[in-house]
């Protein structure tokens, strides 16, 4: 079974880490984009928005008061887990501190939870497309994943019922069903309130753990959202990850976790370093704070909003009639299903030869779906970018349509 | 075998979760110190000399260029990796760059190693006394821990190769030695260039990786140091971690190792949350640069020099003749050995009695040993703090030998 990918054994590793090599892994077959490529690939925030002056002041304003705090060996700043807290109780999530977590980014809970939930061939839920991240990391851990597809509300809970009571008749054990049900990544959906009370309805009958990633839970175009699974949760049974990332900036590697007391004790014992330290902690929390964050994420909204108008209009105005997509009401994507003519793998090669780029959507599914499936970033890129390269993957889905290069 | 110490079992955890938590935590015996306490219990910087001033200037001027390198998605900086590699080169380690990896501190890479090495019933030996965190953190993970002790010059050679004869014989696996061999914590003792290359030898010999742990490698009172293991390597035998916590700031959590590659892309991909990421990787680098961080180191020695006389002083003036200890040439600790009449399980309440505090010994080891042992830090207390505290303590031995509280 075990096959040595990195070639030296001269020590013995642990069986653990023999296991995991026995996975390839995974290779995303990404487009490499020119310099002058407008890339709607990546998820990545707006440059030309990041709060640089909040942050040079709020560091400075921290050097200037309780340093030993902020530079010495000392806990996270507690300002944090107090804002963290707040701002999940106007969620009605009610959990006590006690059952927090702040990490390195969400990816650095997703690394961990294989760590902590999973033996050889047990299983992880995801959707299909999902954050390909995600999936590349369960993957590489060894978990043997199981897709649910996505439908326009989201996770198809039929198929999701009946896949686990296979599983469950075949004995495997699902360790968590991973799930991103609002403004899902990459296909931009929104999972009703009614879903999400039958998912976790569902999840309890099974006595399986439910993951909600909630990256993009803030960034919301309209006021009104559905409950956070975990504002639903009446059985304990859902672990909520939240993020910086994308409301205040990808770099500071800051995010949290809430949910189980069981579970987040054991992602405090399993995350190798210890906490994330006084200095980053602080600095988020004392940019945060005053309500600074949630002015921020206003001017965030309006400005995706607007930047998802654009792209959408250009998808109107440039693409065949015959491609279908959600019209997303928050995040950071539009996904685009393409007729059975219009395979990612011929429209591509066309769409960089004009320079302009996306993500394939075979690179968001863990079983080779997503052939003739798209996902197109309104989040970096500018609005006048934007309708550029727009306009540009228009003029090659209609080349690779007329058999043209 | 497996107690479940968090109650919660309605998930089922990985085996290696319910493993680990058949091992109680270990706790520490610490003192409770009041706020008049003058604690030289701790490692911690002195906040006096935190580089308040470069650290704001740093985030200033990368704020003002390669913001989108800064806050976004991005690998760590560049120039760290640089600045670190050609630290390395001066001291004659000509890894390539393929062969480091940034950290969130230290106690990263002490975490991932049981991870990465260990299957229950492994070994991994360390030195008696040594860092608490280090021996606290492997017996968690369920590592089996053989103690050698340290004398004057360091790790006794003598009995660790005896150790590891037995343990070839028992048919244990030894997966690593865990080493402080410069300025060791807590001893301060400094292995000579001869028992350098008898480790090395050792090492070699029984197939056996070294983990050089140099926390305190910059930090010497005097210009001439033996060279690391890691150059004296000619076996690919050594895994070497620094770190900025102690010529930076302990708060900024970073840290390095560098050594085989095989092991280097293992801790890679075990490290949950990827890269360290761009914002604290690139704010290193940058307050570093330009000879800054040499200057700073400079500076730092000159003031813990200094510190370390005072402490010794005080010792000299206000401990009893029959105590024994090392003269530390660089580092942050002075221990005391003490005479049989002087356990520190009386000599700790008559020092909080009199407002000072010490590491006891007993926190130090793996075994139980230390029972006559403390650990006292010149690096976070003003030297005046020091002068005082140091008489406090000397009172309180003469206290206890006299038989008073």
């Amino acid at each position: 079974m075990t096959t040595h990918m990195l070639g030296d054994d001269r020590f013995a590793y642990s069986q653990r880490v023999r296991y995991m090599e026995s996975f390839a892994e995974a290779v995303l077959d990404l487009p490499d984009e020119r310099d002058e490529t407008i890339s709607l690939a990546y998820g990545d925030a707006d440059p030309a928005h990041f709060p640089v002056a909040a942050l040079v002041g709020a560091m400075t304003h921290m050097m200037q008061s309780r340093v030993d705090d902020t530079l010495n060996y000392a806990p996270p700043d507690a300002g944090l887990l107090a804002l963290i807290h707040a701002r999940m109780s106007r969620h009605n999530v009610n959990l006590p501190l006690s059952q927090y977590i702040t990490v390195n980014g969400s990816s650095q809970i997703i690394g961990l939870l294989p760590q902590v939930l999973c033996d050889p061939g047990d299983v992880i839920i995801v959707e299909g497309p999902t954050f390909l991240g995600a999936v590349e990391t369960f993957h590489n851990f060894g978990v043997r994943i199981e897709t649910i597809p996505v439908r326009v509300d989201g996770m198809d809970l039929d198929v999701l019922e009946a896949r686990l009571a296979q599983l469950r008749n075949d004995g495997v054990a699902v360790k968590c069903i991973y799930t991103i049900p609002t403004f899902q990544n990459p296909t931009g959906t929104l999972m009703p309130l009614a879903n999400r009370r039958r998912l976790l309805t569902i999840a309890a009958t099974y006595g399986v753990l439910i993951v909600e990633d909630d990256a993009y839970g803030d960034l919301h175009f309209n006021s009104a959202l559905p409950p956070k699974l975990i504002a639903l949760d009446t059985h304990d049974s859902v672990l909520y990850v939240g993020t910086f990332s994308k409301i205040l900036a990808p770099g500071v590697r800051m995010a949290w976790a809430c949910g189980p007391k069981a579970l987040i004790q054991r992602l405090h014992r399993w995350k190798a370093e210890g906490s994330n330290g006084p200095f980053m902690t602080r600095l988020v929390a004392q940019v945060s704070r005053d309500g600074w964050l949630d002015r921020h994420i206003d001017h965030l909204n309006t400005l995706y909003a607007s930047k998802c108008a654009v792209l959408l209009a250009g998808i109107r105005a440039h693409f065949p009639s015959d491609v279908r997509y959600v019209v997303p009401q928050g995040g950071f994507f539009v996904y685009v299903y393409l007729p059975a003519d219009l395979p990612v793998a011929k429209v591509m090669p066309a769409a960089l030869a004009r320079n302009v780029s996306f993500l394939p959507g075979t690179t968001c599914y863990a079983n080779g779906e997503g052939t003739h499936e798209m996902r197109l970033s309104f989040s970096y890129q500018s609005a006048e970018r934007i309708a550029i390269g727009i306009e540009r993957l228009g003029a090659a889905l209609a080349a690779v349509r007329a058999g043209q290069p």
